[in-house]
Protein backbone atom coordinates (compact mmCIF):
# COMPACT_ATOMS: atom_id res chain seq x y z
CA UNK A 1 0.00 0.00 0.00
CA UNK A 2 1.25 3.38 -1.03
CA UNK A 3 -0.80 6.74 -0.20
CA UNK A 4 0.49 10.15 -1.44
CA UNK A 5 -1.12 14.03 -1.73
CA UNK A 6 -1.56 16.04 -5.01
CA UNK A 7 -2.56 19.72 -4.21
CA UNK A 8 -5.05 20.29 -7.84
CA UNK A 9 -3.69 23.64 -9.30
CA UNK A 10 -5.55 26.33 -11.49
CA UNK A 11 -4.28 24.56 -14.66
CA UNK A 12 -5.48 21.49 -14.09
CA UNK A 13 -9.09 22.36 -14.60
CA UNK A 14 -11.35 23.27 -17.68
CA UNK A 15 -13.84 26.14 -17.74
CA UNK A 16 -16.14 23.69 -15.91
CA UNK A 17 -14.70 24.31 -12.60
CA UNK A 18 -13.22 20.89 -12.44
CA UNK A 19 -9.89 18.40 -13.14
CA UNK A 20 -9.74 17.70 -16.71
CA UNK A 21 -9.92 14.39 -16.89
CA UNK A 22 -6.56 12.80 -18.68
CA UNK A 23 -5.18 14.66 -15.23
CA UNK A 24 -6.29 12.13 -13.30
CA UNK A 25 -3.74 9.75 -15.33
CA UNK A 26 -0.93 11.87 -14.69
CA UNK A 27 -1.50 11.49 -11.32
CA UNK A 28 -2.05 7.61 -11.50
CA UNK A 29 1.38 7.56 -13.26
CA UNK A 30 2.98 10.06 -10.67
CA UNK A 31 2.08 7.85 -7.68
CA UNK A 32 3.69 4.85 -9.69
CA UNK A 33 6.85 6.75 -9.63
CA UNK A 34 6.66 8.04 -6.49
CA UNK A 35 5.86 4.66 -4.90
CA UNK A 36 8.96 3.47 -6.74
CA UNK A 37 10.96 6.14 -5.69
CA UNK A 38 10.34 4.98 -2.23
CA UNK A 39 12.02 1.63 -2.59
CA UNK A 40 14.63 3.48 -4.18
CA UNK A 41 13.30 2.64 -7.53
CA UNK A 42 12.53 4.80 -10.45
CA UNK A 43 12.24 4.05 -14.41
CA UNK A 44 16.06 4.62 -14.20
CA UNK A 45 17.03 2.49 -11.65
CA UNK A 46 14.58 -0.17 -12.82
CA UNK A 47 16.63 -0.49 -15.99
CA UNK A 48 19.88 -0.30 -14.52
CA UNK A 49 19.19 -3.26 -11.97
CA UNK A 50 16.63 -5.47 -14.09
CA UNK A 51 17.49 -4.20 -17.63
CA UNK A 52 13.49 -3.64 -17.65
CA UNK A 53 11.09 -1.38 -17.46
CA UNK A 54 7.17 -1.43 -17.15
CA UNK A 55 5.22 -0.51 -19.46
CA UNK A 56 1.59 0.20 -19.53
CA UNK A 57 -1.22 -2.35 -20.99
CA UNK A 58 -4.44 -1.58 -19.57
CA UNK A 59 -5.50 1.03 -17.54
CA UNK A 60 -9.18 2.97 -16.51
CA UNK A 61 -11.20 5.31 -14.33
CA UNK A 62 -14.48 5.61 -13.14
CA UNK A 63 -15.75 9.42 -11.76
CA UNK A 64 -18.21 9.71 -8.72
CA UNK A 65 -17.59 13.20 -7.95
CA UNK A 66 -15.63 16.09 -8.77
CA UNK A 67 -12.49 17.66 -7.77
CA UNK A 68 -11.92 21.36 -8.01
CA UNK A 69 -8.90 23.69 -7.87
CA UNK A 70 -6.98 23.89 -4.36
CA UNK A 71 -8.62 20.20 -3.34
CA UNK A 72 -6.30 18.26 -2.01
CA UNK A 73 -6.15 15.43 -3.85
CA UNK A 74 -5.18 11.73 -1.65
CA UNK A 75 -3.96 9.09 -3.92
CA UNK A 76 -3.80 5.12 -2.54
CA UNK A 77 -2.43 2.84 -4.04
CA UNK A 78 -1.94 -0.78 -4.02
CA UNK A 79 -1.42 -3.96 -6.06
CA UNK A 80 -4.31 -6.03 -6.55
CA UNK A 81 -3.53 -9.04 -8.63
CA UNK A 82 0.30 -9.94 -9.51
CA UNK A 83 0.39 -12.26 -12.47
CA UNK A 84 3.37 -13.66 -14.26
CA UNK A 85 4.54 -10.72 -16.63
CA UNK A 86 1.46 -8.30 -15.24
CA UNK A 87 0.62 -6.68 -12.38
CA UNK A 88 -2.40 -4.21 -11.50
CA UNK A 89 -2.19 -1.67 -9.44
CA UNK A 90 -5.34 -0.50 -8.02
CA UNK A 91 -5.82 3.42 -7.14
CA UNK A 92 -8.80 4.83 -5.12
CA UNK A 93 -8.59 9.08 -4.90
CA UNK A 94 -10.43 11.10 -2.61
CA UNK A 95 -10.74 15.07 -1.54
CA UNK A 96 -11.73 15.31 2.18
CA UNK A 97 -12.14 11.58 2.36
CA UNK A 98 -14.58 11.46 -0.33
CA UNK A 99 -14.17 8.88 -2.88
CA UNK A 100 -13.91 11.13 -6.15
CA UNK A 101 -12.54 8.46 -8.67
CA UNK A 102 -10.79 5.00 -8.52
CA UNK A 103 -8.90 3.51 -11.51
CA UNK A 104 -6.30 1.00 -12.45
CA UNK A 105 -3.01 0.70 -14.35
CA UNK A 106 -1.91 -2.89 -15.66
CA UNK A 107 1.71 -3.13 -16.30
CA UNK A 108 3.69 -5.49 -17.99
CA UNK A 109 7.27 -6.43 -17.25
CA UNK A 110 9.69 -5.93 -20.33
CA UNK A 111 13.15 -6.82 -20.78
CA UNK A 112 15.46 -4.99 -22.72
CA UNK A 113 17.28 -6.72 -24.98
CA UNK A 114 21.11 -6.28 -26.79
CA UNK A 115 19.14 -4.18 -29.85
CA UNK A 116 16.98 -2.00 -27.48
CA UNK A 117 13.37 -4.19 -28.56
CA UNK A 118 11.29 -5.10 -25.70
CA UNK A 119 10.08 -8.50 -24.58
CA UNK A 120 8.00 -9.77 -22.49
CA UNK A 121 9.67 -11.34 -19.00
CA UNK A 122 8.51 -13.01 -15.56
CA UNK A 123 8.25 -10.29 -12.60
CA UNK A 124 11.28 -10.60 -10.32
CA UNK A 125 10.47 -11.77 -7.15
CA UNK A 126 12.73 -9.10 -5.58
CA UNK A 127 10.71 -6.30 -7.21
CA UNK A 128 7.34 -7.98 -5.99
CA UNK A 129 8.20 -7.98 -2.55
CA UNK A 130 9.11 -4.50 -2.81
CA UNK A 131 6.17 -3.59 -3.99
CA UNK A 132 3.52 -5.83 -1.41
CA UNK B 1 -18.79 7.32 -37.07
CA UNK B 2 -16.17 10.68 -37.05
CA UNK B 3 -12.57 10.16 -37.81
CA UNK B 4 -10.04 12.82 -37.15
CA UNK B 5 -6.14 12.72 -36.72
CA UNK B 6 -3.18 14.29 -34.69
CA UNK B 7 0.28 14.70 -35.10
CA UNK B 8 2.83 13.56 -32.10
CA UNK B 9 4.52 16.02 -30.84
CA UNK B 10 7.70 16.16 -29.08
CA UNK B 11 5.95 17.78 -25.86
CA UNK B 12 3.82 14.43 -26.03
CA UNK B 13 6.26 12.26 -25.66
CA UNK B 14 8.44 11.07 -22.25
CA UNK B 15 11.85 10.28 -22.50
CA UNK B 16 11.44 6.26 -23.68
CA UNK B 17 10.28 8.49 -26.85
CA UNK B 18 7.18 7.40 -26.98
CA UNK B 19 3.67 9.08 -25.78
CA UNK B 20 3.37 9.64 -22.34
CA UNK B 21 0.56 7.72 -22.48
CA UNK B 22 -2.25 10.45 -20.32
CA UNK B 23 -1.83 12.50 -23.54
CA UNK B 24 -3.97 9.94 -25.05
CA UNK B 25 -6.87 11.05 -23.27
CA UNK B 26 -6.03 14.53 -24.04
CA UNK B 27 -6.87 13.33 -27.79
CA UNK B 28 -9.75 10.90 -26.78
CA UNK B 29 -11.74 14.82 -25.50
CA UNK B 30 -10.38 16.70 -28.34
CA UNK B 31 -12.11 13.47 -30.76
CA UNK B 32 -15.29 14.17 -29.34
CA UNK B 33 -15.35 17.48 -28.82
CA UNK B 34 -14.11 18.08 -32.68
CA UNK B 35 -16.91 15.55 -33.52
CA UNK B 36 -19.06 17.87 -31.27
CA UNK B 37 -18.29 20.69 -33.41
CA UNK B 38 -18.51 19.46 -36.81
CA UNK B 39 -22.34 19.30 -35.76
CA UNK B 40 -22.29 22.42 -34.83
CA UNK B 41 -22.04 21.63 -30.59
CA UNK B 42 -19.56 22.46 -28.38
CA UNK B 43 -19.41 22.26 -24.19
CA UNK B 44 -21.14 25.71 -24.79
CA UNK B 45 -23.27 25.17 -27.47
CA UNK B 46 -24.74 21.96 -24.82
CA UNK B 47 -25.41 24.33 -22.32
CA UNK B 48 -27.35 26.86 -24.59
CA UNK B 49 -29.50 24.48 -26.93
CA UNK B 50 -30.23 21.43 -24.11
CA UNK B 51 -29.07 23.59 -21.11
CA UNK B 52 -27.22 20.24 -20.25
CA UNK B 53 -23.46 18.65 -20.22
CA UNK B 54 -21.65 15.12 -20.54
CA UNK B 55 -19.73 14.43 -17.52
CA UNK B 56 -17.26 11.34 -18.05
CA UNK B 57 -18.24 8.53 -15.54
CA UNK B 58 -16.10 6.14 -17.15
CA UNK B 59 -12.82 5.94 -19.13
CA UNK B 60 -10.58 3.06 -20.20
CA UNK B 61 -7.97 2.16 -22.78
CA UNK B 62 -5.33 -0.22 -23.54
CA UNK B 63 -1.98 -0.03 -25.49
CA UNK B 64 -0.83 -2.14 -27.93
CA UNK B 65 1.98 -0.66 -30.03
CA UNK B 66 3.89 2.13 -29.34
CA UNK B 67 3.16 5.55 -30.81
CA UNK B 68 6.24 8.22 -31.16
CA UNK B 69 6.85 12.17 -31.91
CA UNK B 70 6.14 13.01 -35.74
CA UNK B 71 3.83 10.05 -36.04
CA UNK B 72 0.70 10.65 -37.19
CA UNK B 73 -2.76 9.19 -34.84
CA UNK B 74 -5.72 8.66 -36.62
CA UNK B 75 -8.53 8.43 -33.82
CA UNK B 76 -11.71 6.75 -35.07
CA UNK B 77 -14.69 7.25 -32.74
CA UNK B 78 -18.15 5.77 -32.82
CA UNK B 79 -20.79 5.60 -30.28
CA UNK B 80 -21.28 2.19 -29.34
CA UNK B 81 -23.67 2.24 -27.38
CA UNK B 82 -26.98 4.53 -26.10
CA UNK B 83 -28.79 4.00 -22.80
CA UNK B 84 -31.38 5.99 -21.87
CA UNK B 85 -29.01 8.67 -19.76
CA UNK B 86 -25.33 7.81 -21.15
CA UNK B 87 -23.60 6.58 -24.12
CA UNK B 88 -20.31 5.09 -24.60
CA UNK B 89 -17.63 6.23 -27.34
CA UNK B 90 -15.39 3.52 -28.50
CA UNK B 91 -12.26 4.70 -30.02
CA UNK B 92 -9.52 2.90 -32.04
CA UNK B 93 -6.38 4.91 -32.45
CA UNK B 94 -3.36 3.76 -35.37
CA UNK B 95 -0.26 4.78 -37.02
CA UNK B 96 0.22 4.23 -40.36
CA UNK B 97 -2.65 2.16 -40.34
CA UNK B 98 -1.38 -0.38 -37.02
CA UNK B 99 -3.43 0.03 -34.43
CA UNK B 100 -1.53 1.02 -31.23
CA UNK B 101 -4.70 1.56 -28.94
CA UNK B 102 -8.03 1.47 -28.21
CA UNK B 103 -10.48 2.60 -25.80
CA UNK B 104 -13.51 3.84 -24.46
CA UNK B 105 -15.58 7.05 -22.85
CA UNK B 106 -18.44 6.59 -21.11
CA UNK B 107 -20.21 10.04 -20.47
CA UNK B 108 -23.87 10.49 -18.65
CA UNK B 109 -26.00 13.21 -20.18
CA UNK B 110 -26.82 15.65 -17.40
CA UNK B 111 -29.36 18.64 -17.19
CA UNK B 112 -28.21 22.01 -15.04
CA UNK B 113 -30.55 23.21 -12.56
CA UNK B 114 -31.60 26.69 -11.65
CA UNK B 115 -28.78 26.53 -8.78
CA UNK B 116 -26.21 24.97 -11.11
CA UNK B 117 -26.65 21.67 -10.20
CA UNK B 118 -25.80 18.79 -12.43
CA UNK B 119 -28.89 16.08 -12.61
CA UNK B 120 -29.02 13.09 -14.43
CA UNK B 121 -31.21 13.51 -17.40
CA UNK B 122 -32.12 11.41 -20.42
CA UNK B 123 -30.35 12.03 -23.52
CA UNK B 124 -32.46 13.95 -25.72
CA UNK B 125 -33.45 11.98 -29.16
CA UNK B 126 -31.83 15.05 -31.15
CA UNK B 127 -28.74 14.45 -29.95
CA UNK B 128 -28.55 10.87 -30.91
CA UNK B 129 -29.23 11.37 -34.27
CA UNK B 130 -26.82 13.67 -34.79
CA UNK B 131 -23.75 11.24 -32.97
CA UNK B 132 -25.14 8.10 -35.21
CA UNK C 1 10.06 35.58 -0.69
CA UNK C 2 8.24 32.26 -1.04
CA UNK C 3 10.17 28.93 -1.65
CA UNK C 4 8.71 25.56 -3.27
CA UNK C 5 9.38 22.66 -4.67
CA UNK C 6 8.43 20.01 -7.45
CA UNK C 7 9.63 16.67 -7.91
CA UNK C 8 10.47 16.13 -11.71
CA UNK C 9 7.83 13.44 -12.94
CA UNK C 10 8.56 11.09 -15.88
CA UNK C 11 5.99 12.96 -17.65
CA UNK C 12 7.09 16.22 -17.56
CA UNK C 13 10.11 15.11 -19.77
CA UNK C 14 10.58 14.93 -23.14
CA UNK C 15 12.10 12.30 -25.59
CA UNK C 16 16.31 13.90 -25.07
CA UNK C 17 15.48 12.92 -20.94
CA UNK C 18 14.71 17.22 -19.98
CA UNK C 19 11.73 19.21 -18.73
CA UNK C 20 9.96 20.13 -21.86
CA UNK C 21 9.96 23.43 -21.35
CA UNK C 22 6.45 24.55 -21.57
CA UNK C 23 5.78 22.53 -18.17
CA UNK C 24 8.47 25.03 -16.33
CA UNK C 25 5.87 27.57 -17.20
CA UNK C 26 3.24 25.39 -15.02
CA UNK C 27 5.14 25.19 -12.39
CA UNK C 28 5.50 29.14 -12.05
CA UNK C 29 2.38 29.61 -12.44
CA UNK C 30 1.74 26.46 -9.53
CA UNK C 31 4.49 28.62 -7.36
CA UNK C 32 2.17 31.55 -7.45
CA UNK C 33 -1.17 29.89 -6.68
CA UNK C 34 1.09 28.24 -3.72
CA UNK C 35 2.01 31.65 -2.40
CA UNK C 36 -1.35 32.88 -2.79
CA UNK C 37 -2.54 29.83 -0.60
CA UNK C 38 0.09 30.44 2.39
CA UNK C 39 -1.68 33.53 2.19
CA UNK C 40 -5.19 32.10 2.47
CA UNK C 41 -5.69 33.58 -0.53
CA UNK C 42 -6.81 31.86 -4.72
CA UNK C 43 -7.98 32.74 -7.24
CA UNK C 44 -11.33 32.29 -6.03
CA UNK C 45 -10.81 33.75 -2.73
CA UNK C 46 -9.26 37.31 -5.41
CA UNK C 47 -12.32 37.13 -6.62
CA UNK C 48 -14.28 36.95 -3.35
CA UNK C 49 -12.89 39.19 -1.46
CA UNK C 50 -11.25 41.95 -4.30
CA UNK C 51 -13.64 41.42 -7.26
CA UNK C 52 -10.57 41.10 -9.05
CA UNK C 53 -8.22 38.48 -10.75
CA UNK C 54 -4.29 38.87 -11.83
CA UNK C 55 -4.37 37.84 -15.45
CA UNK C 56 -0.58 37.66 -16.85
CA UNK C 57 0.75 40.23 -19.57
CA UNK C 58 4.26 39.22 -19.92
CA UNK C 59 6.25 35.96 -19.30
CA UNK C 60 9.95 35.44 -19.55
CA UNK C 61 12.42 32.45 -18.88
CA UNK C 62 15.97 31.72 -19.25
CA UNK C 63 17.28 27.98 -19.47
CA UNK C 64 21.02 27.83 -18.43
CA UNK C 65 21.20 24.12 -17.02
CA UNK C 66 18.98 20.81 -17.60
CA UNK C 67 16.49 19.36 -15.02
CA UNK C 68 15.78 15.87 -15.16
CA UNK C 69 13.17 12.66 -14.25
CA UNK C 70 13.50 12.45 -10.44
CA UNK C 71 15.27 15.93 -9.46
CA UNK C 72 13.66 18.28 -6.79
CA UNK C 73 13.46 21.41 -9.01
CA UNK C 74 13.08 24.30 -5.83
CA UNK C 75 11.27 27.69 -7.07
CA UNK C 76 11.96 30.59 -5.28
CA UNK C 77 9.98 33.70 -5.72
CA UNK C 78 9.85 37.20 -4.85
CA UNK C 79 8.26 40.03 -5.86
CA UNK C 80 10.67 42.39 -7.97
CA UNK C 81 8.67 45.39 -8.71
CA UNK C 82 5.16 46.87 -7.69
CA UNK C 83 3.74 49.51 -10.18
CA UNK C 84 0.32 51.46 -9.52
CA UNK C 85 -1.29 48.61 -11.43
CA UNK C 86 0.84 45.79 -12.26
CA UNK C 87 3.47 43.67 -10.25
CA UNK C 88 6.13 41.53 -11.36
CA UNK C 89 7.36 38.22 -10.03
CA UNK C 90 11.12 36.90 -10.09
CA UNK C 91 11.71 33.34 -10.31
CA UNK C 92 14.71 31.56 -9.04
CA UNK C 93 15.09 27.66 -10.12
CA UNK C 94 17.79 25.04 -9.38
CA UNK C 95 18.50 21.44 -8.65
CA UNK C 96 20.73 20.62 -5.93
CA UNK C 97 21.50 24.35 -5.65
CA UNK C 98 22.42 24.76 -9.34
CA UNK C 99 20.78 27.17 -10.94
CA UNK C 100 18.74 25.63 -13.94
CA UNK C 101 16.81 28.57 -14.65
CA UNK C 102 15.25 32.04 -13.90
CA UNK C 103 11.99 34.04 -15.01
CA UNK C 104 9.78 36.63 -14.46
CA UNK C 105 5.86 36.83 -14.65
CA UNK C 106 4.43 40.09 -15.38
CA UNK C 107 0.66 40.05 -13.70
CA UNK C 108 -1.68 43.05 -13.68
CA UNK C 109 -4.47 43.56 -11.10
CA UNK C 110 -8.10 43.86 -12.51
CA UNK C 111 -11.25 44.35 -11.42
CA UNK C 112 -14.57 42.34 -12.89
CA UNK C 113 -17.15 44.71 -13.76
CA UNK C 114 -21.21 43.50 -13.19
CA UNK C 115 -21.27 42.55 -16.51
CA UNK C 116 -17.79 40.07 -16.15
CA UNK C 117 -15.42 42.67 -17.85
CA UNK C 118 -12.22 42.71 -16.87
CA UNK C 119 -10.82 47.15 -15.89
CA UNK C 120 -7.77 47.64 -14.70
CA UNK C 121 -7.42 48.92 -11.32
CA UNK C 122 -4.89 49.63 -8.50
CA UNK C 123 -2.94 46.92 -6.85
CA UNK C 124 -4.70 46.97 -3.21
CA UNK C 125 -2.39 47.87 -0.75
CA UNK C 126 -3.42 44.77 1.34
CA UNK C 127 -2.39 42.16 -1.08
CA UNK C 128 0.64 44.23 -1.49
CA UNK C 129 2.06 43.88 1.81
CA UNK C 130 0.54 39.75 2.02
CA UNK C 131 3.11 39.22 -0.54
CA UNK C 132 5.99 41.09 0.36
CA UNK D 1 8.11 32.67 -42.17
CA UNK D 2 5.79 29.92 -41.68
CA UNK D 3 1.87 29.57 -40.44
CA UNK D 4 0.07 26.72 -38.88
CA UNK D 5 -2.97 27.18 -36.70
CA UNK D 6 -4.05 24.91 -33.65
CA UNK D 7 -7.78 24.70 -32.50
CA UNK D 8 -7.94 25.54 -28.82
CA UNK D 9 -9.63 22.62 -27.03
CA UNK D 10 -11.16 22.24 -23.99
CA UNK D 11 -8.71 20.93 -21.72
CA UNK D 12 -6.42 23.74 -22.92
CA UNK D 13 -8.22 26.59 -20.79
CA UNK D 14 -8.54 27.07 -16.88
CA UNK D 15 -11.47 27.74 -14.89
CA UNK D 16 -11.42 31.40 -16.22
CA UNK D 17 -12.87 29.84 -19.98
CA UNK D 18 -9.04 31.58 -20.96
CA UNK D 19 -6.08 29.43 -22.16
CA UNK D 20 -3.61 28.24 -19.42
CA UNK D 21 -1.19 30.45 -20.37
CA UNK D 22 2.22 27.52 -20.43
CA UNK D 23 -0.11 25.91 -23.40
CA UNK D 24 0.75 28.91 -25.32
CA UNK D 25 4.83 27.65 -24.97
CA UNK D 26 3.41 24.38 -26.24
CA UNK D 27 2.03 25.53 -29.26
CA UNK D 28 5.28 27.89 -29.74
CA UNK D 29 7.09 24.60 -30.04
CA UNK D 30 4.45 22.72 -32.02
CA UNK D 31 4.75 25.51 -34.38
CA UNK D 32 8.49 25.40 -34.41
CA UNK D 33 8.37 21.28 -34.73
CA UNK D 34 6.02 22.07 -37.77
CA UNK D 35 7.93 24.30 -39.42
CA UNK D 36 11.34 21.81 -39.14
CA UNK D 37 8.67 18.86 -40.76
CA UNK D 38 7.72 21.32 -43.56
CA UNK D 39 11.38 20.88 -44.58
CA UNK D 40 11.85 17.09 -44.54
CA UNK D 41 13.57 17.94 -40.94
CA UNK D 42 12.40 17.22 -37.06
CA UNK D 43 14.71 16.47 -33.87
CA UNK D 44 15.26 13.57 -34.76
CA UNK D 45 16.70 14.56 -38.66
CA UNK D 46 18.32 17.40 -37.36
CA UNK D 47 20.35 14.48 -35.19
CA UNK D 48 21.30 12.64 -38.08
CA UNK D 49 21.80 14.76 -40.38
CA UNK D 50 23.89 17.44 -38.22
CA UNK D 51 24.49 15.48 -35.12
CA UNK D 52 23.20 18.40 -33.68
CA UNK D 53 19.73 19.96 -31.44
CA UNK D 54 18.52 23.15 -31.01
CA UNK D 55 17.95 23.87 -27.29
CA UNK D 56 15.89 26.51 -26.01
CA UNK D 57 17.84 29.27 -23.93
CA UNK D 58 15.52 32.26 -24.09
CA UNK D 59 11.46 32.45 -24.28
CA UNK D 60 9.16 35.13 -23.54
CA UNK D 61 5.64 36.07 -24.09
CA UNK D 62 2.88 38.65 -24.08
CA UNK D 63 -0.43 38.19 -23.62
CA UNK D 64 -3.05 41.06 -25.36
CA UNK D 65 -6.04 39.35 -25.55
CA UNK D 66 -7.86 36.07 -24.27
CA UNK D 67 -8.49 33.20 -26.48
CA UNK D 68 -11.14 31.11 -25.50
CA UNK D 69 -12.02 26.99 -26.36
CA UNK D 70 -13.24 26.65 -29.63
CA UNK D 71 -11.36 29.36 -31.07
CA UNK D 72 -8.39 29.20 -33.86
CA UNK D 73 -5.65 30.06 -32.70
CA UNK D 74 -3.08 31.18 -35.81
CA UNK D 75 0.49 31.00 -35.26
CA UNK D 76 2.99 33.35 -37.63
CA UNK D 77 6.67 32.54 -37.03
CA UNK D 78 10.18 33.77 -38.28
CA UNK D 79 13.42 33.51 -38.10
CA UNK D 80 14.21 37.54 -36.53
CA UNK D 81 17.78 37.34 -36.15
CA UNK D 82 20.35 35.15 -37.17
CA UNK D 83 23.83 35.28 -35.14
CA UNK D 84 26.63 32.85 -34.98
CA UNK D 85 25.75 29.85 -32.51
CA UNK D 86 22.06 31.16 -31.83
CA UNK D 87 18.95 31.89 -33.43
CA UNK D 88 15.74 33.46 -32.66
CA UNK D 89 11.85 33.07 -33.86
CA UNK D 90 9.53 35.93 -33.48
CA UNK D 91 5.79 34.96 -32.94
CA UNK D 92 2.53 36.46 -33.73
CA UNK D 93 -0.50 34.26 -32.54
CA UNK D 94 -3.97 35.84 -33.16
CA UNK D 95 -7.55 34.69 -33.24
CA UNK D 96 -9.60 35.83 -36.37
CA UNK D 97 -7.19 37.88 -37.29
CA UNK D 98 -7.21 39.55 -34.09
CA UNK D 99 -4.00 39.72 -32.54
CA UNK D 100 -4.24 37.70 -28.84
CA UNK D 101 -0.52 37.71 -27.93
CA UNK D 102 3.50 37.65 -29.36
CA UNK D 103 6.46 35.86 -28.74
CA UNK D 104 9.77 34.39 -29.16
CA UNK D 105 12.01 31.62 -28.55
CA UNK D 106 16.08 32.11 -28.84
CA UNK D 107 17.59 28.63 -29.63
CA UNK D 108 20.64 27.61 -29.58
CA UNK D 109 22.80 24.90 -32.06
CA UNK D 110 24.37 22.35 -29.98
CA UNK D 111 26.51 19.24 -31.50
CA UNK D 112 26.40 16.71 -29.29
CA UNK D 113 30.07 15.13 -28.90
CA UNK D 114 30.63 11.13 -29.01
CA UNK D 115 29.81 11.21 -24.98
CA UNK D 116 26.64 12.51 -25.75
CA UNK D 117 27.74 16.27 -24.28
CA UNK D 118 26.70 19.22 -25.87
CA UNK D 119 28.88 21.84 -27.17
CA UNK D 120 27.87 24.96 -28.76
CA UNK D 121 28.05 25.23 -32.57
CA UNK D 122 27.57 27.62 -35.62
CA UNK D 123 24.35 27.35 -37.26
CA UNK D 124 24.94 25.48 -40.56
CA UNK D 125 24.26 27.36 -42.93
CA UNK D 126 22.00 24.79 -44.46
CA UNK D 127 19.98 25.41 -41.73
CA UNK D 128 19.77 28.66 -41.73
CA UNK D 129 18.59 28.30 -45.99
CA UNK D 130 16.00 26.00 -44.99
CA UNK D 131 14.07 28.38 -42.62
CA UNK D 132 14.68 31.92 -44.08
Amino acid sequence: MFETAFTIEWGDCDEAGIVFYPNYFYWLDCTYQRWLRKHGLSQRELRRRFNSVTPLVNVAAQFVGPARYDDELVVRAEVAEWRERRFRIDYKLSVANVQVASGFEERAWASLSDTGELRGANVPPEFRELMT
